[in-house]
């Protein structure tokens, strides 16, 4: 956990920036506080961010000298946030000619990569000769400690977003869960849990990156700081329990967070596990929404109830008529209340959460 | 991964020889192949192993100093083995002292906790002075690498215990099973993932310690590995999938193994999570063993099906006539073959299994 000062970000989001593998450039431009002055993505050079984003006008340029350029000269960029997840984490050997640059140009490098750029020899004997700061927000917590099964405060509210894949929306739509909670007069916390999140927040724990066997504890560890920080929490969820790579980290944040109740996100459309090819390139199929449901509660069962009360649906690829089409299908195959909350806004979402939970929450 | 060379064993097991938490001691002296002159447990200075483990005469003596003095000047001790596993791993303070004076006094330390004695200051200033290696079986490997949903090689049998609690003799019936193929004829491979098998097989991952993010995939990889060493495969299961604090290394194991069956390890009698109290002292009760059996196979269905196809009961606090009885009662609750592979032998079991498989494997 920790806490940023006040940046301003170059993002760094080559070749993939609208596309799923960028959602780290996406999320901090959508939710993040602290500017952004420009990404990089030569593939896309002269258009502008607010064409996927309405609202964001922000240059999207070819490289880091024309990143330098385009800034406001009283207002230059302080810091290269790497905007791109890539499977596994490691730096790609063609992004350390940028980060080397960003150094050399006085910006601090901010990621959220597995490979830690403040232990990468080159890059740590750089940032020292430059004064610039190298920050880690995948950084694991030295705390090493197992679950204890704590009690929730009384009067607290643990809401998981659970998904039907990973990169499907889990960590938008605790955010605007949260948004809708503070705006209905509530006391609202996000707990982050991946970098993006982080980044956003200023605090949480990349739970990706601790050791399996703290994972649950660390989980428990952020839901108990969340409840000296409001009531209503909301908790970002991490990949699916249906993922064959990621599901480890899944159950381990459902059983260490042991959430009241859980929000299902799905993006209609997506068949199959985003990324994940499988040994025969055939992926890996993903679950109904009634057998995600299933699955999530039966999981949560063995350590501590929980019910799926809500369905989030990510319709962004979709017209709006089909997007209406697809919410009602959605409501009508789980009896849940659905929405999306991006799209159409998350109090209508929030209010039916808020319902089932002080239905049955003492 | 790493091999060892043959080393003398004196075990440090103080204040827990015989209980649980010495399970690394037992383990070590029941399966493994280095020689182990004493253990150090001063509650049972003067006793023998062999009441403990007939067949294994090895004295238990209050200290180092005894433990020196015991073994024969010809063959005396070359390491120190850590036999107990605190719950989260840390070196107890108390340890220091004995680390200390066997590095003095020549000593290897061979460790299996998560607090890495290879990086402690004072324990590896002190190593070099002596020349004397630290070894810690519990270093993850450098691979970072998600899982990739490789196939079997067409001919392996994966089977991975599976328990209805942790420390509850997973590790040994895997070790029995290998045991009865092995003797079958077959070409039989342990998988270990964690310490302790690590240290009697020589190689393997602690997969506990490894970043969550990779834990499945670091399954799959061992299991890749054993796909060149044998046909049979036994790998090692870990916790159980309704622990509260180590559920989530319990699924990465079985997605990213995807066994071909399980084998379903119980202890009765055992009502409770061991070591593990909840927020009330009340403890975590587990599930039937039909629940286990259902939790387990919906788990491994979300990736790759697989079944349990036998229950292996560790009876070795009860009288051979209730042992027997409840080996009857497992039976008949769960339709299953079932047995006690370390007082009865692992053969009938093994041959149930191989039944089972070979009627279901191409």
């Amino acid at each position: 956990m920790g806490a940023d000062a006040r940046r301003r970000y170059v993002v760094l989001a080559e070749g993939a920036f609208g596309e799923l593998p960028s959602k780290t450039a996406m999320g901090v431009i959508r939710y993040g506080h602290d500017p952004v002055v420009a990404v990089i993505d030569s593939r896309q050079a002269g258009r502008d961010v607010n064409e996927w984003l309405p609202g964001h006008a922000i240059p999207i340029v070819a490289d880091l000298d024309e990143a330098m350029a385009v800034a406001p000269a009283e207002q230059p960029p302080s810091a290269l946030l790497i905007g791109i997840a890539p499977q596994g984490g490691r730096i790609p050997p063609s992004w350390r000619a940028v980060l080397v640059a960003a150094i050399e140009a006085g910006l601090d490098i901010v990621s959220g990569l597995h490979e830690l750029v403040s232990e990468d020899p080159e890059l740590t004997a750089l940032a020292a000769t430059h004064g610039v700061e190298l920050i880690d927000h995948r950084r694991p917590p030295e705390r090493h400690v197992v679950a204890s099964g704590r009690a929730h405060r009384p009067g607290s509210r643990v809401i998981l977003t659970v998904g039907t894949d990973c990169a499907i929306g889990k960590m938008s739509v605790a955010l605007e869960l949260r948004q809708a909670a503070a705006a209905a007069g509530l006391a609202a916390v996000f707990v982050p849990t991946g970098q993006t999140g982080i980044m956003i927040e200023g605090w949480g724990v990349a739970v990706d990156r601790v050791i399996a066997d703290f994972l649950n504890g660390t989980a428990e560890w952020l839901v108990e700081r969340a409840e000296t920080l409001g009531d209503w929490i909301f908790v970002e969820g991490q990949g699916s329990l249906d993922h064959p790579a990621y599901s480890a980290v899944t159950l381990g944040l459902l059983h260490g967070a042991t959430p009241h109740a859980m929000v299902l996100v799905h993006e209609p459309g997506r068949r199959g596990h985003h990324g994940w090819e499988g040994p025969d390139g055939r992926g890996s199929p993903l679950l109904s929404l009634a057998d995600n449901i299933r699955l999530y509660e039966r999981a949560a069962a063995a350590v501590a109830p929980s019910r799926v009360v809500a369905v989030a649906l990510n319709t962004g690829q979709l017209p709006e008529d089909e997007a209406r089409a697809e919410i009602a299908v959605a409501a009508a195959e789980t009896g849940l209340p659905a929405d999306d909350p991006f799209r159409f806004g998350p109090a209508p979402l929030f209010a039916a959460i808020r319902t089932a939970l002080d239905g049955a929450t003492p």
